[in-house]
């Protein structure tokens, strides 16, 4: 499980990191966009539900997206070229961090609904704090992909696996699967999210 | 009382929702930046006085804004007619949340400028969050409206009130009815807030 | 001690205050961003080990950089004009609070790696959060500065210093003597942090 966690987090770094890099930012820049989109997601989980962050339990959390960080800033070219399998990598990630995240919450007491929204603040939380440094509009707000949904779905359906009292396993395979499985559909497919259909009158 | 929080977070999320809409977010964007706005700053104060933030803790909380957002996103050609009355709603939300957050901080055992400032955060950190993710400058700090002191002399009214042991329902309507008020004449007489003088030398 | 602390808010204060007064906003945004740059490291840092933020413990930590925002709003040509010298003490008041940060992680049960990079978040987290307020990326995360290197490093030795049981004034003084001398040193030498040596491919 540890090492799963890790890989996620790696492989979230690692889009934190490129973004650093495309925009020209120093060492500092490219360690620190690896780590707060690694570990941001699950940092803001813990903090709101009161839990000790589980990024400053173990050093290993913070040591596998810094070396990620400090890797993709030296070797950008070789890393950039890995961006499309990095994306089927970020798809697993998301789920198991959804689900995890969820899991979590529920553990924790929260109700249904409050476990599910922050199993999806889990997963794309990370990436909204690296846009938001970046000085952009978090793409996952934005750029109309099925990112954000496919979390919300894996989490909720985790939630009530949890509420079931189905076996873990269960639960991770099923939330997870439905995450990662629509998302990668929605990559090779082309589907997206809704956008509003004309503009608004001007404020 | 829930009536009430929730209509001012249903008014705060309108125009997170609006504003996504206005910068052509897709569905998750409208429904996330409706959500920050409405619940962003209660959950910003319960972190930092670190009481479980009241937003996931019932879910009408959680699902008030969303719908906001779904709504704002499907029909917000209908919703934008309504703005010029939501800036009035709106002012009844930024008193209403001044005063309950000066409250719960003042009662979470925080001295009196601490509980007044995170009174005005409570007010305005929805709406400053919103502004951080739709990536421009918090119109609070820069539009030079007479928004957020309004929000603070309210909840330092409030906080004032607990320190002299008045009557909750009279601490709520002197510090709401200051900051409601203060804020319903600014916008009709078009007061504002200071602004410097003249530009600093160069950095 | 608490003489120094304040006495490194207010620096950070002045810096935050003079970006506002730059980038136009009004006097809200000017005492927010000087109270927001003076305080927010520490705010994160306590967030997340789960203390009671020191900022909102002690009303003086919230009235200095309030009252030096101010002072910058109603006097910003006269203390623009101290700039150059502002940089001296804002490299003590990154030494300093990158030491007592990572003392007080340390203190609060968490590893050496995590304390360090709280010690550092706590150095640099209030500019961080200064720059996305102004809708700006992160100068310590871009500028090439040697700013966040140096306080990590003094952070660290700090960290090893309490892990060897040294008497507290001596990790503070090489702890913080670390990072303000390696800072004063890169600032009048130029000395500065590594970019990503060529662009990678696109997107």
């Amino acid at each position: 499980m540890l090492t799963l966690d890790l890989l996620g987090i790696v492989v979230f770094a690692v889009s934190g990191g490129l973004l650093a890099v495309r925009n020209q930012l120093d060492i500092v820049g490219v360690v620190v966009l690896a780590m707060v989109t690694g570990l941001g997601g699950g940092v803001i989980r813990d903090v709101i539900i009161g839990a000790d962050p589980a990024a400053f339990a173990d050093w290993r959390y913070l040591l596998a997206p810094a070396v990620a960080g400090l890797v993709t800033f030296l070797w950008h070219p070789a890393v950039g070229r890995f961006e499309r399998s990095i994306n089927v990598f970020d798809a697993f990630g998301l789920g198991l961090f959804a689900v995890a995240g969820a899991v979590k919450a529920y553990d924790a007491g929260l109700g249904l609904l409050a476990s599910a929204v922050l199993g999806a603040v889990t997963a794309v939380g990370g990436g909204v704090l690296r846009d938001v440094l970046a000085d952009r509009v978090p793409v996952v707000l934005r750029d109309g992909e099925l990112y954000a949904i496919p979390a919300i779905a894996g989490a909720t359906v985790a939630v009530l696996g949890k509420e079931l009292d189905l076996a873990p396993v269960v639960v991770t395979l099923t939330g997870a699967g439905l995450t990662i499985g629509w998302r990668l559909l929605a990559l090779r497919r082309g589907w997206v999210a809704p956008r509003p259909r004309t503009s608004p009158p001007p404020p």
